[in-house]
């Protein structure tokens, strides 16, 4: 739960997108196109296993975007085989480095494995001490590699019973791609938490991905998604499914719709975009106010500004214009600089705010320093009234599960109510959909306390699956090496 | 007039962007914020030129992002001085060569100099040739250098003159700034083609700029647009302007209102985002078809269609979605990425065109490429009915006054007519908007043959500076040279 | 035991150096001069890893040189702690990955363990082998990850107890340097056939390393050598010594006197320097020629040139020049430069060998090919008749013992005799040292076969520590994955 | 005459060395070899010029080593052409921009032209200043660039008048060579200060090189030494060689055989390394002492010290080691690393140095902080005596000539007499070969003052060209630009 922050600032992150394919024919190109379609769910860094036909397997792994990695031929030629798995990566700062860029890969005594996984475990930690206690050592300082040692050690003797052996083991979200020898396996964990879609190729073969957007984009069929608690195996033969933890109701991240997830994507059935106006229209419909434009934050406010204006009869314009060109090379900027803070990223179409009432729509407030930022400029550019709206509810607490936010400390809806945020960040009104609000644009009646169907406990603090590592936090020791340069 | 296509494939491109400060504090930080605000007008390269209260000269140039270049404090801190220019460029392949990245900096008799251009020079070659005939050593292939060689050879006296004398020689495009020991000096050429705009910095300093948007980004207020042939020196006494072409008829390059500026820049009095809607507007207008949704190429068909749709009152949606991390990296696919074509860097958002009668919206149409890919996308994620109406004429003749776009044989609507276009594009109807449409949507009546108030040669022919290098092929021998890497 | 040859050609490769440092004040800086000291040793990577007072570890690793990596004063200062273990890596192709840079670490039960070893061991695939079926996860392709594992699972509780309980296990030559929390360790195998020397700093602190070069450049001065099969334990209370193997006679390995060891150091108590001349001398006298200048083939058989024309009474004379600028980057030659080959690091200095009877003196034969283009080199400047004299034995056998040495099949003593090899190499007469002179020369009677007093294997095959993994060829599928890039 | 040292600490640097070839087959191939032979010349930076068969020039240029920039075989196949010309540089910090890499290429009206150019014009800045004025503009900040000015405002037709006219306005010290559509061209200055032969091919082709190393390299015959003041032609129809200066004694740089030149060359007729050898010899007889070993300083002082023992009759021995694998990158060195000097580079041997009288020889003393570290090295080895003999005389003048050498007020000769150069070194005795000396061990009886046969001037102040730079120095602002970064 590192509190550092990326350089797409007052967001939360997403931590990574996996892709697998079986009998895939060119597996790297494919994986690397599936992982390019899923670039907004990690950046960091990039990475591909493939298996040949001869049972060798092949890796290649870097920081950075997966074109970056994977644009040159010669690197994709290197990587033979029609099967794959492969990982984008975000990371925290100090982490970044490449003995940690998934998948991960081990030799076994039945042959080599590897794996790639999103999400976040909340007992790696409980389970890793132990594992170092028995004699096991990590070169990784990733959750995943806690699959691979429980894997490795287990007594188990066929490669889906030592993992099925291994996820009973672990707590926490997780959505994972693995390669060994004989298949390609698929897995969720028993709430669903993170996504994991199914989809088949031209030929025959078949593809594992985070999103549907990573099936268009290699022109893969959707099957269906993969279900909470499911493990899938993918050979030769076919699709088998088995489900450890037996039948039971999933909890999906209600946050992908809002905003992780890429609007040309459908997931559980429901498609991004269109959920996203639908919360528009219902946040419109919530907290009406009088204006003369609805302008979105870009890129992420667009869909639900576009259902609130449609909703309210108000003009959508583009009021505020994002900057495309911004790299990561603005970080050490001179004071002068620093004082024009966000203007990097975003400029203010002055000739559309002048004069106007204007409700700007963002998808979320975390910290509420780039709003403060965002409403700055809008005034500056001569608004009359500003009034922000907001497409997800108040968001109160940390994500275990996979997401990197702050700690509760800097979440400013943890800290202030909604009146203190207004004035804080400048605004003359300020409005979150409700919950229940979320729940009708999602297509629910309401949110059922005694039974949600998604996971939404940075709004509520209702944390489904236990949170072990922070319950005990008493010996805290290992990974002292600092690795000071890879 | 190189046919080489950059990265972002099928548009034409902005050659240059160019900024300038005089008694600005921290020149060096205004200069970088203000090429990063018009990285859109060039990609390749990025330069400072400093000028220090010593009268010392201080440059930093490098090929890439303004920000990969001057991101770094210490850089910024190297160039020092109260005042500077500054230039974004782009090249065609082959001469993205370091010295050719401007500023161009010389050492005159009367001291340093550093000029920065944006535009093209149709003499360009011929005076190339008769000053190497007079004995001056070119170090670049830009037609910039023309300029510098001119000034060093006059027989006037002061900078300013020398200057002149220069500008009286060359024909072309041009928008320059440049700066000596004694003033910051910008230059329009006589039919204000390029585009060039003063600002005045809350601390009294003044500011030049290619596009408002730069004035934002360091919070300079707007004065006014330098005048088409006007050359502006501004020193510690203020602005003075010179005419020295007398008063004549601009035309303003029509194509920076479709396309190349950002929509957040006024250009002449006339703010772009509104522009780009009501030439969608005009062209429902002229252009109607009976369809379920208006979906707009993204980024720069987004205003064109939200007008389009206002006003046929068809929703508009955002059935493409541009994936923003796209490289420079896939340039050296296999077989398999390469089939997969566009995709690369749109998605079609499938629930919003399945089973849908689509008008797409672009801004132009170059060689047609990516328009064929983007409708072939489109049918293949289900639309029944493809409608294409684009918001400029057709894109009949080259450009030669700055702006990159391929020869007359790979244009598309100079090779086909517009029924023709449609069958190889693959769309149920093709538009344009008609040229006396687009000279409505800009508050004009029609355009006047006889006087046209816009440079429109690209969809015209109508090429109102000569195109003197073109018309002379005898002898090409120059810069044989080929620099195999530096 | 891999064929492939290194920038340095055709000569044995030392495959590492090794030191490390107990309350040394900045131990990085110490460590990082000691390994430059040690570069001669291994050039392809660097690593140091230090231990603060805080108890924390502090890593960095690199390819290249030492000076490459760990020029910088940041990095130094990154590096904080008063111990350290540092080591050069020379490693063959293909395997010159990152994570096979030494030292290496692992978090264990009882806290951070880093480990450094200079050798190799014999029995590594088979030990490999167990841990696997153990649940072991192997994360490099390096001898000394096996070391970790060892220790690792070793029932025994303190870090001295498993470190011993490792080394018993282990077959091979190695001299090692391991860092815990409580202190430095050092180690050389029962037979001692890899150098360790141990000084103490002016502060008091103390330091371990290959050879005493790297004392010298810390200012440290000698203690003692570290005994076969000794560990000795440095730690604030002082130095303790284990000897878990009992007393035994070593066999210290004879061609670090001839090649491998820096001539300013001295090794066993013999300086290596006047050893070499001494070899020289005894050279001359058992093959002896009429010639009218000595010339060295630089650099390695100077000193053993000096004595030889010490002893025989002819001039000593440089008539063969290295160029020092070669760098790595001559790899990929055109078919001219090709031709031109072994010229690119040696010069025959014509007036010296024009019309001479020249003996040429070097220090080893492997495949022969360098000293075929040096003698053609020298009959080309002019030279009458070139005798050759070599200052070891034929070298006849493979090193398994930590040496980077050819296959058998590769080695051209191994398919040769002495009257073929001076066909083969184009000199007028041959000779090597004899076993019992290159004893004789170290001060000994002669080479004792039932007990001699040096490892000699690659003259004579006599290997003194059994070769598990080469008799045992039964299984050798693990670490299939090919690391593509990393 | 810039004061800052370069990597090689205390010695005078060679300023660059030069290269060309006519009719040479594969022409970039043997430039690279031969700028490879000549890299002791100059290490900065390093470029080829070729010309093809269709008249066509290619260049590659580069900071950094012959081998690092001319390695790939990809970049020797872009430089066609069977006529090259070639640079090595040495260049001072901070201008060691790629701009300034040599050879200079121009346009002319006539044609490509490349230049390369090894000394230092004594009226450069003059000729810069005046060609300024007339409008020409500069774009290096080298001498070199001021030739190929001259040569573009001359009014003769030919190229080779035009070369001649530019050749009879330039003072100072040059071996230069030119390539053009028609020719390869050498020339030197009058006095023929510094080096230029010229060898044959056994294709018929011929080479014009720095040194006779160069030739030896591509296996190339020695033809002649090109004379001072001339200029040859070299085209298809062979040699030619024009006297514009008339015929005039030479003075050639003395230096060459102390210090700059590879041994194995031959430098006007005489070797260098039996010359070193006999100035070791003359030293010894006019300075002896008695010692127990005679320890060059290496690398350069090892010739000397053979000759200087030889002729004492006192043991040489390789005292001290010289450690081959400093790079560049101690340069920023923590203070700890900083206190330890100069045991980067050298090591004592300390077994040679214990308890003996000891003989060092160096070539020369500029500031002479090396010579003081290297005699505190050898007495903490345990030194009991130290003399030092320099087999250069006292170094009391700035070389203007095309070295590299600190100011006056830096040469420590030019602040103390011996004596108190003696107690700062913290030698028992310093002598210094006598001027006459050193004449003799060149062949000659002694120096003539009236008609001195070498350019001694760094020894006796006697500037044989005028210094027309420094006796002017009322307007130096020229070249104000200080490159920030490129």
């Amino acid at each position: 739960m590192n509190a550092t922050m990326g350089w797409d600032d007052d967001k939360p992150h997403e931590e990574c997108g996996v892709f697998g394919v079986w009998n895939g024919g060119d597996a790297a190109a494919l994986t690397a196109l599936g992982l390019h379609a899923l670039q907004h769910r990690g950046q960091e860094a990039a990475g591909i296993v493939t298996l040949d036909e001869k049972g060798l397997f092949h890796a290649h792994k870097g920081l950075g975007l997966v074109g970056d990695n994977f644009g040159e031929a010669k690197v994709i030629a290197s990587l033979r085989g029609s099967a794959a798995v492969g990982h984008n990566r975000y990371a925290t700062t100090g982490e970044t480095a490449l003995r940690n860029v998934q998948p991960l890969y081990a030799d076994f005594e039945f042959g080599g494995f590897a794996v790639a996984h999103n999400g976040n475990l909340t007992n790696a930690y409980a389970l890793k001490r132990a594992l170092v206690r028995r004699g096991c050592l990590f070169q990784s300082t990733t959750d995943s590699e806690v699959f691979v040692h429980l894997i490795a050690i287990s007594l188990y003797s066929t490669v889906l019973d030592r993992l099925i052996d291994a996820l009973k083991q672990v707590q926490g979200a997780y959505s994972l791609v693995a390669l060994h020898n004989g298949a390609l396996i698929g897995a969720r964990d028993p709430l669903g938490v993170r996504p994991l879609v199914l989809g088949r190729l031209a030929n025959g073969g078949h593809v594992l991905a985070s999103e549907t957007c990573a099936l268009d984009i290699v022109s893969a069929e959707f099957v269906r998604d993969i279900e909470a608690g499911e493990v899938v195996i993918i050979d030769d033969s076919g699709v088998r499914s088995v489900k450890p933890f037996g039948r039971n109701a999933g909890r999906f991240c209600i946050f992908e719709y809002i905003y992780f997830a890429r609007p040309d994507s459908v997931m559980e059935g429901t498609p991004v975009y269109e959920t996203r106006k639908r919360i528009g229209a219902e946040l419109s419909r919530e907290s009406g106010v009088a204006a003369d434009v609805v302008v979105p934050v870009p890129d992420s406010g667009v869909p639900a500004a576009m259902g609130y204006a449609a909703e309210a009869g108000i003009p959508f314009e583009l009021g505020i214009i994002r900057n495309h060109y911004v790299g990561r090379t603005f970080i050490e900027p001179t004071d002068q600089i620093r004082h024009l803070g966000v203007k990097l990223k975003h400029s203010a179409n002055r000739p559309i705010l002048e004069g106007k009432r204007v409700i700007l729509v963002d998808d979320s407030i975390v910290r509420g320093t780039t709003s403060r930022k965002i409403v700055e400029m809008v005034r500056q550019a001569g608004a009359k009234e500003v009034h922000m709206r907001i497409s997800s509810p108040p968001t109160t607490h940390s994500c275990y599960y996979g997401i990197d936010t702050p700690e509760r400390s800097q979440l400013m809806a943890a800290q202030h109510d909604v009146a203190e945020m207004a004035r804080i960040i400048g605004v003359d009104s300020l409005a979150f959909i409700s919950l229940d609000g979320l729940y009708r644009a999602l297509g629910r009646p309401a949110r059922d306390p005694a039974k949600p169907e998604f996971c939404d406990a940075c709004f509520t603090g209702d944390y489904a699956i236990p949170l072990t590592d922070w319950q005990d936090n008493s010996d805290r020791q290992l990974s002292l090496l600092q690795p000071a340069g890879q």
